[in-house]
């Protein structure tokens, strides 16, 4: 694995809280010279530009990748496929391309049909924040955080040396790199990004529902835990749209098994068997304390949002 | 209603989170005199008594309550009927009585059995963290948190200044005061506290589950949202079984909407209705606001649990 790396020019198609990130981040480490932004959003591009996210904008994905040695495709997963085909022709010969994706099937993909002067290296970095945009960026979010990478089937020299390109890149700005499948990957962030976000936004929109407690008071009650849920569920909409649409069968698996946990929770609380509940609510108690103790959490209580005067 | 309150001795029946949050709260605000600790554990009363929470302990609850003219039952719900039943005898005469249990039907029950002679008026702050114990306690606990009263249904001028009493401690240490009946709590809280704890325990059970995804990347991976519910997870489990036990008929009703807006949301994901998926999404986002804006919550992203260098 290549220890550092370096780019001449990074060229970020949807400067959004991943891709403005990431450019914050490659440029605090010194890892690329000039990074130029694509959106389609003329209104972005302005924004990142004025952030000093970018150095350049381009509404048009052709011009804008023109000379690039690193592309950066921070779309929502819907639209990666659509990006890699204009990238197929648009690319520089062997420019790193790759993407930022909570799916990546979706992504692998994309990286199977490149031609094969181009190598697209699938990534998703498992961090973020519930806030969209350039002007939700910061040069941290990756630190200590674990970015995955599920390459395409591809034995050639120059994709390996892709590979670690992109890898190298990742812990230049603080990532911790793992390399697994895509399809385990789909499964595995199903299970700790995927359905938390689903049953985040469904116990929020149900909150509305029950007709005789009003808004007010759900707002001024939140702290009772209400509150916690709201953070993803107000995470950006397309964003979450694509990924259940493009990791149904993954998180339809998983939606399954909750839901029978769930059956099994009711049916403990419509008897009244308390062992049950409490065994159950004793035995998840651990997995917090391993969270916080391999660096993925804060260790202070409410997650610290306390701990300044109110 | 009563500007300001003081006690010549409380009694801290229960000396874990909340009983000592309001311990601490009280001395901070100079609303108490002399503090007493009562609670079946005698190491818990050691260790509350060595943190200087109480004054003086006492695992015999007869005893403890003698001379008191407030009684704080600090127990697990399931604990309050027991708790009120030896009171009605053993407090003195006039002795103000609150609970603060997250279940108000139960708490209402036991005030309304109690002698005309002492005061029981059912209380709920609306605040906590995950840990527990008396360690886990702090005085700014209950700052601009809800405390919701369920006074019981009587006439008499002692009872009505006791309840005057009881909305003059909680603004004491710093929270905001409402009157509801105990129904209406029991339904409201079943909403923005109940069922999220509940779905936050069977999410972290229902992960554990599939086999296919090791606990390890479970950890690794829990930045992606998983982690959220951990948080609410790592709670009692004793005081949330209670919680679930007292207050069936709500949560089950609430669990019911819940069950069938994550079925609207299923069959959304399998038929592919992008559109339905982020018309959901959308929808929510609001609410995050409201509850930042009526300071419930934290604006800074992640909580600002990424605040501090990492």
């Amino acid at each position: 694995m290549t220890d550092s790396v370096k780019f001449n020019r990074a060229c970020v198609i949807g400067v959004g809280l991943i891709g403005s990130s990431l450019a914050h981040a490659m440029r605090t480490a010194a890892l690329v010279d000039e990074i130029i932004g694509v959106d389609r959003d003329a209104d972005v591009i302005a924004r990142a530009q004025k952030l000093g996210v970018i150095d350049k904008g381009e509404t048009d994905l052709v011009k804008g990748v023109k000379g690039a040695d690193l592309i950066i495709v921070s779309t929502p997963v819907g639209a990666i496929g659509a990006v890699a085909a204009e990238l197929a022709s648009a690319a520089d010969d062997g420019a790193l391309i790759i993407d930022v994706g909570s799916v990546k099937g979706v992504a692998l993909d994309a990286a199977k049909a490149m031609p094969e002067r181009v190598h697209f290296v699938p990534c998703h970095p498992v961090a973020g924040t519930e806030q969209s945009g350039p002007e939700a960026g910061f040069a941290s979010l990756f630190h200590d955080r674990w970015c995955i990478l599920t390459p395409a089937p591809r034995d050639d020299d120059a994709y390996k040396a892709a590979v670690d390109k992109a890898a190298a890149l990742w812990s230049g700005v603080g990532a911790k790199v793992e390399i697994m499948t895509a399809e385990h990957h789909d499964l595995a962030l199903a299970v700790t990004s995927h359905l938390p976000h689903l049953i985040a936004f469904t116990i929020v929109g149900a909150a509305d529902d029950v007709e005789s407690v009003a808004a007010g008071e759900i707002v001024k009650y939140s702290a009772g835990g209400f509150r916690d849920f709201t953070r993803i569920a107000a995470s950006d909409p397309v964003m979450w749209r694509d990924v259940f649409l493009n990791n149904k069968e993954a998180v339809l698996e998983v939606l399954g098994r909750f839901s029978e946990e769930l059956a099994v929770m009711q049916r403990a609380i419509r008897w009244g068997d308390g062992q049950a509940l409490e065994d159950a609510f004793t035995r998840v108690r651990g997995l917090r304390k391993a969270i916080v103790e391999a660096g993925q959490e804060s260790a202070a209580p409410n997650f610290g949002r306390d701990d300044k005067p109110r």
